[in-house]
C-alpha cells in the first residue's frame, strides 16, 4: 500500500516538477477525490502558486485570465466526471484566442471506465477538436522510463501549449486508490539522475531577406493601410506606429490591437473608421491598394464589410503560426511570420513614402469624426452607454488594464474609445466572442495588470456571477463596471427587434436583478451610479479600495439604440460634407 | 431574400413542428442571434412551451430536470460559440443518467466556418462520445425532400433520445443572415402533403418463455436478494414487492429505486443495509445465493463493496438497453429486458418460497439498526445532517418531489431515510453524479412534481446559484434546504481529512458565503435554522408560500464526521450481538 503510495508521488511529483521547470508558475484547482494526489503535490511544491476554485467553469475562465495577461501557461486541475466539462468553454476560448493552458483531469483507472462506475464519464479526447493536444496518460509506475515519460509529457506539454498558435493541452490521468501521496519527507526535496529536465527553445518564424524586399517592392508607394486586429505583444506597437509613420499609411487600430493606447499619440493611428466607413463616399474614397493586416479580425463590422468588398486590392495577412483567421477570406498574400521580425525587417528596407494626402485624409476624416463625437458628448446629459466609455477612458489611470466584456461593450469601446496618450492595456475574450466566464477572466488577469478595470454587460456580468468568489477568496483588487440596461442590449441593434411579439421574452430577456446583493455576497463595495457625478465619485473611491468594486451603471435598451443611431446620423453628414467639399 | 427567409421559415418550421408531433412540449431557450429562426418559431408554435434561461450550463440542467420529472424529450436551444459549450456537463449528465434531451446548436454557415469568424467555433461533433446521435444539419432548403429531411431528422432525433437507454441527441443548424423567419401567416397554420409526419412506435425487450422458465427454475427456493437500484418506474413499485413477498426474499432498497416511499410499507423492503454490510458478521451470515439486481448502482458502498465480495453467486443485472453499468463487474447473467416485463413473468411462473428465516433475518438486523438510530435521534439535541433528513422524512408531505444533492445529501438518505408509507418521489442526477447543475435540475422537476423539495450542500448549492434565476422568472415552487458545513463535507471522510496541512485549502474550501444575499437577489424567502423547532417553522412556512424557499441549515464538519461515526459504532455493535445471540 506504502509501495501504491510511493510510486504514485514520484511519478506525479515528477510531472509537476518538469511543469514547474518548464515554466509553469500558477495553477488553479477545483476540489474533488480523484485529482487529491496531484493537487496535494502541487499544493507542496514549493514555488508553485495554487488557487482554488469550487466552479470548474469559472475556474477555467480564472486561469485563462492568468494566462492570457501573464503570457504564460497555466495549469488547470479538476476530478473525474462532469467537472472537467465545466472547463470546456473556457478551452474552447482558450484555444481560440490562443492561450495556454494546461488542462489536467484526474480519471478512473481502466477498470472503473465505462462500466457504469460513479463520477465516471469518457474523458479521453474531452475536448475533442477544441485543444492542441491530447494525452491518456498512463497509470503511475516509477521505473526510470515511466518517470522520463511523466516529466517528458510535462515539458511537451507546455511546449505545445506556449507554440504559435499558443492554446490549450489536456492530459488525462488515470488514478487508482489509494489516493493520498507521501509528503513527508517533500518528494521535491529529491534530487537524482531519473530526474531529467527537457530545456524547450522557442522559435519564431522569420522570411528570407528575398522575400522582404519583393513584399517591399510590391507595396512601397502605393496607398496602403494597416490593418491592426487584436494583438497583444508590448514592444510591437510603437514599432508598427514607427514603421507607418515612415512609409505614410495609417493603422486602422482595434483597440485590442493596443494601438490606441500604448502610452503616445500619433497622427497614423485611426481609431473612428468603423464609423467613417458606414459611409458609401468614405468606403470609395479610401480604397487603398494594399492592406497588411496584423492579430485577428477586429471587431468592427463596417470595416470588416469594407475589407471584404475590395477588389483589386493585395491583402496581406500576417499570421504566425498558420491560425488562417480570415472569415472575409480576403487574404492574396499570407505571411507565416513573427510581427516584430516582419515590422523591423520593413522598416529597414522601406524607404519610399506615399503621398502624404492619403494618411491626411484618413486623419482629416477621423479627427472630424472625433469632434462630433465630442460635441455629441458634451451635450449629452443623461446617463449613456456611449458616454460612459468616453468618460471611462478619459478617467481611467496611467498603465492600468482595461477587460472589456463581448457583446455591446467591445463593440461600445470600438467606437468610443479613441487613442490617448495613457499607456492602458486592453484585453477581451475574442477568441468566441462569448459572454461566459468574463468575470473569471478579469479576475485572473488582475493578478498581472493592476489597477485592473472591467467593463461588462449585465447579462454578461449574471453569466460568472460565480467567478466573483475568487476576488472575496484572495483579496483581488477589481472595479467592475457593469452596464445594466437590463438584458441584451446587443439584440435591440439586430432585425429582431423589430418583431416586438417575442423581443423582450426571447432576446431583451432582462433579469431584474439587484446587484447590490451579489456585491454583499461576495463582500465588494457596490456603488450604484445616477450621473456623472456618481460615476467619478465612485471610481475615485473604487481607486482608493483595495478589493471589489462593483459599478453600476443602469441604462435603457431603448434610448442606447436612439442615442447611437442619433449619433451615427450625425457623423454621417460630417463625412458626406467633408468628401465633398 | 424574402425567398431566403421563407425558405427558412419552411424548413426549420417543419422541424420543430416534427418535434412536437413526436412527443415534445418544452423547449429551453437560450438568447443568441444566431439562433434566432429556430427560437422565434418555436415561440410562435401554438403548442410547445418555452423557457428562456441565459445560462446554458444551468438550462441544459433545467431541461434535463423537466425530461428527468415528466420522462419526455426536451428540447435546448442556444446560438453558436462557447454557448454550446456550456451545456456539456448536462449532456454528460443526460448521457449516463439516461434522459432523453434534445441538444439544437445553431451554427455559422460551412463558409464562416474554421476561418476565424466571430463567435464561431467547430461544433461538428462537439460533445463527443456522450451523445447517442449527432447530425450535422443541411442548410434550409424547401424542397419536398428538403423538408422531409427535415421532419425525418426531427422524428429520429426524438426516437433515438427515448429508445433505453434514453439520452441526449445533438442537431447542429448552419443558419446564413437574415436570420429572421417569416411569421405572418404563422407558419404552422400550414397544413399540406409535404408535411408527413412520422409515427414511432417504442418497443420493449422481453424474453422467451423458455428462458423465464430457466431463470425460475436456477433461482427458486434459494437464498436470493434483490437489489433495486436508481429505477423510477412509478408501476414497477408495487409489482417487484409483490413478487418479493410471494417468493420470500429481500430488496435491498436504494433510495432513487423509490421503494422506501412508494407508498406503502412493506417487510420486504430493507433500507439499512448500508449500515448492516458494515459488520463482517452481517456479511459473512448473510450471504446469498443469488443475487437480482434491477436499476443503477446503489450509492451505498458499502453495499457494493459486498456484492463485489461475493463469491458463488448467480448474479443477474436487468439491464434494458444494454448500458452494462456493473462497476464491480460481478454479472454471471446479464438480462436486457423490460423490468415490468420481467417482474410479471417471474411472478407468473415463481411458486416456490424460500425458507421464511431467510428474509426474517435480514428484517430483524434492518429493525435493530432503525431502533438504534431511533433512539440515536432521540438523544440528538443540536443541529445534525443526519437528523435533518431524518426529520425531513417524518415532515415530508403524501406525494411530495425530493431532489437530492449528490456528495453527502445523497449518502445521508440512503443512511437515513428509512422506508416511509408515504408517496415521495427521489430524484437526483446519478449519471455523474456531479454537484453542478443541481439547483437547475430540481426547478426543472418542479414543473412535474409538487410539491418539490431539493436537499443540497453549500458547495453544490453555490455552483449552480445561477439556476435560481428560473425560479423567480417563472415563478417555480421550490423549497431548498441547504446544508451549509460550509465546505465539502465529503472530504472529511476521505484519507486526505488526516492531511491537515493542505485540507481545508484544497478540499474544506468554505467560502463563507452568506446565503441570505442570494436568496434576495433571487427573490426568493429566507429561512436560517438554527434549532429543531426553527426548522419545523420554516418547513410549515415554505409550505404555504408559493414560490422559492431557502432554507439554511449550518452544520458543522468536524462534529458531523463525529455523529457520523459514533452511530455507526452503536450499530456495529447492536448487530454482532444480534448475530451472537
Amino acid at each position: 500500500m506504502n509501495d501504491h503510495r510511493q510510486v504514485m508521488t514520484e511519478y506525479l511529483a515528477a510531472f509537476v516538477e518538469e511543469l514547474v521547470q518548464a515554466g509553469v508558475k500558477e495553477a488553479v484547482i477545483s476540489p474533488g477525490s480523484r485529482s487529491t494526489p496531484i493537487a496535494l503535490l502541487m499544493a507542496e511544491h514549493p514555488t508553485l502558486k495554487i488557487y482554488v476554485d469550487v466552479d470548474e467553469r469559472s475556474a477555467g475562465f480564472f486561469a485563462l485570465g492568468i494566462a492570457k495577461a501573464s503570457k504564460r501557461p497555466v495549469v488547470l486541475l479538476c476530478t473525474s466526471g462532469t467537472a472537467a466539462a465545466n472547463y470546456f468553454p473556457a478551452v474552447a476560448e482558450s484555444n481560440l484566442s490562443q492561450v495556454p493552458l494546461l488542462v489536467l483531469t484526474a480519471d478512473r483507472p481502466h477498470e472503473l471506465r465505462n462500466v457504469g462506475a460513479p463520477q465516471a464519464m469518457d474523458q479521453v479526447q474531452l475536448f475533442g477538436t477544441h485543444v492542441k493536444d491530447f494525452t491518456d496518460m498512463a497509470l503511475p509506475e516509477n521505473s526510470t522510463e515511466m518517470l522520463r515519460f511523466a516529466k517528458w509529457h510535462g515539458s511537451k506539454a507546455v511546449d505545445i501549449a506556449m507554440n504559435a498558435p499558443r492554446g490549450p493541452v489536456h492530459l488525462n490521468f488515470p488514478l487508482r486508490e489509494p489516493l493520498m501521496p507521501i509528503l513527508e519527507p517533500s518528494p521535491f526535496a529529491v534530487t537524482d539522475k531519473k530526474r531529467r529536465h527537457v530545456h524547450i527553445y522557442y522559435t519564431h518564424e522569420v522570411l528570407e531577406d528575398a522575400v522582404i524586399t519583393q513584399i517591399i517592392e510590391a507595396c512601397a508607394g502605393k496607398r496602403g493601410v494597416f490593418v491592426a486586429g487584436p494583438l497583444d505583444k508590448k514592444a510591437f506597437s510603437p514599432k508598427i506606429v514607427a514603421l507607418a509613420e515612415q512609409i505614410g499609411w495609417p493603422i486602422l487600430a482595434d483597440p485590442l490591437s493596443q494601438l490606441r493606447s500604448y502610452g503616445t499619440y500619433s497622427d497614423v493611428v485611426i481609431d473612428q473608421y468603423d464609423a467613417i466607413l458606414q459611409e458609401e463616399t468614405a468606403r470609395v474614397a479610401l480604397q487603398p491598394e494594399v492592406v497588411i493586416r496584423f492579430g485577428a479580425m477586429p471587431v468592427s463590422k463596417s470595416l470588416s464589410k469594407w475589407l471584404e468588398g475590395l477588389e483589386d486590392v493585395m491583402f496581406y495577412v500576417v499570421d504566425p503560426g498558420a491560425a488562417w483567421k480570415d472569415p472575409i477570406k480576403a487574404v492574396t498574400n499570407m505571411i507565416h511570420c513573427d510581427e516584430h521580425f516582419l515590422v523591423q525587417a520593413l522598416t529597414e528596407g522601406w524607404q519610399e513614402k506615399t503621398e502624404p494626402s492619403w494618411t491626411r485624409m484618413w486623419h482629416d476624416l477621423n479627427g472630424k469624426v472625433q469632434a462630433v463625437m465630442q460635441e455629441h458628448m458634451a451635450e449629452l446629459e443623461q446617463l449613456d452607454e456611449g458616454k460612459l466609455v468616453y468618460e471611462l477612458r478619459e478617467w481611467i489611470p496611467e498603465r492600468a488594464g482595461l477587460f472589456i466584456g463581448n457583446s455591446m461593450p467591445i463593440r461600445d469601446v470600438d467606437t468610443y474609445f479613441a487613442q490617448i496618450d495613457k499607456q492602458v492595456r486592453m484585453l477581451a475574450n475574442r477568441g468566441a466572442n462569448g459572454i461566459d466566464g468574463v468575470v473569471s477572466s478579469a479576475l485572473g488577469a488582475s493578478l498581472t495588470e493592476q489597477p485592473m478595470y472591467l467593463l461588462i454587460g449585465d447579462l454578461s456580468f449574471y453569466h460568472d456571477m460565480n467567478g466573483l468568489l475568487m476576488a472575496k477568496k484572495y483579496g483581488l483588487n477589481l472595479t467592475i463596471i457593469v452596464v445594466n440596461n437590463n438584458g441584451g442590449g446587443i439584440f435591440s441593434f439586430l432585425p429582431q427587434a423589430k418583431e416586438p411579439k417575442y423581443f423582450e421574452t426571447l432576446f431583451g430577456t432582462g433579469a431584474d436583478l439587484d446587484f447590490r446583493y451579489a456585491a454583499a455576497l461576495y463582500e465588494g463595495d457596490f456603488h450604484e451610479v445616477k450621473d456623472w457625478n456618481e460615476l467619478h465619485d465612485a471610481l475615485d473611491k473604487a481607486q482608493f479600495h483595495k478589493g471589489l468594486d462593483i459599478i453600476e451603471v443602469k441604462t435603457n435598451r431603448y434610448e442606447n439604440v436612439d442615442g447611437h443611431r442619433a449619433l451615427w446620423a450625425r457623423i454621417a453628414t460630417e463625412i458626406r460634407e467633408a468628401l465633398t467639399e
